[in-house]
């Protein structure tokens, strides 16, 4: 059976890994699980057949065999179970471990989304340079958290796991507003999660399809 | 091994069941599982009793023996994990379902969150009034993909599961701004899974805590 995930015909962001397929590309590497990729365009994604793989309209989806998935977070979890390498074998560590999968997508990456939307959505509205700042402590509440509860460990509850990886690609979000360098340990996590030989590979190919020179 | 949970001492709420905790109360009730809550107060949660069990500070958190967990998407796929009643046994039949976990906390919950923030801790901004079409339609946009997922069907995929348990709690925040009354069949989504027994028992356990009489 081949595993086929669907990722942005061009990404928006010009290769800089923050399309959601390069979580799903960095779970596939960390468990060792090769995989095909068929590209869709922005007028592919809105049409009657990848509506019927993603309701919402988005990317990436999963295929395997008669399985269809979408959602980043249920296919990391699905990549995860199905595979040794990305969640603990003692159930109470898994347990947790699934628990910061869920705070990456559902508790520190809404406000930082929310400033991607008041950054490049809301850019030419005439409330956006006021309001930037409001969105931006917002994001720091969560990050003054996350921090302080990772301290000097080198991932969020003992070995890495599948709740790292999602929030490391979550964080990674941030690079470019300058505010994860305002935390020393999150900025170290980050380059961390970076530095992993699955996540060089899964940069890497998204890369290869998105690459500027190549437009 | 009793079952301990925390909710807000007084939900902002009053009681209408929008707290997280009502939805793990609904979990449990689903699964047939007793449970003790802790009530803690606003000034508890940012102490450091409370941030040990979570970091972000909120409710609800869950203790069972030596496991403690935060996020409510995480709770309720330990205890679908746990007992029958919330995952299908089928496996791919599980796997969708899980998606529909995290459609409903990452795709379909940060709108609508959005629109809580806007409406209530950016009402008195001069950008208020002026922003908040944009953001209404944001919701829609969700909605006119899920309404059209899933069209007659009575849940999202097959039988009742928890990927319905959470979709059906995130769309309950949409009640008041009238915006859930624009789709007859999610609000019909919506109703039906309010008449559950178990969702009547979560409601009422929190509306005896939170009732507007006992303030």
């Amino acid at each position: 059976m081949t595993i086929t995930i669907t990722a942005f015909e061009r990404s928006p962001d010009g290769g800089k890994g923050l399309a959601r397929d390069t979580r799903v590309r960095w779970a596939l590497e960390e468990v060792g699980q090769p995989y095909e990729v068929r590209l869709v365009s922005f007028a592919e994604m809105k049409a009657p057949a990848h509506l019927a793989l993603h309701p919402f309209g988005q990317i990436p989806t999963y295929e395997d065999g008669s399985l269809s998935l979408f959602e980043t977070g249920s296919i990391v979890f699905h990549l995860a179970e199905q595979h040794a390498g990305l969640l603990p074998e003692d159930p109470n560590a898994r347990a947790r471990a699934i628990t910061w999968m869920f705070a990456a997508l559902n508790t520190v990456e809404p406000p930082i989304l929310d400033l991607t939307t008041a950054r490049i959505f809301e850019a030419d509205k005439p409330w956006s340079e006021e309001r930037l700042p409001l969105v931006k402590d917002r994001v720091r509440a969560r990050l003054d958290q996350l921090s302080a509860r990772l301290g000097t460990a080198d991932w969020l509850d003992g070995a890495f796991s599948a709740g790292d990886l999602l929030m490391v690609s979550v964080l990674l979000r941030l690079r470019m507003s300058g505010l994860l360098d305002e935390y020393q340990n999150l900025a170290a996590y980050v380059a961390r999660g970076e530095a992993r030989p699955a996540y060089v590979r899964a940069f890497a190919a998204q890369f290869a399809v998105n690459a500027p020179s190549d437009r």
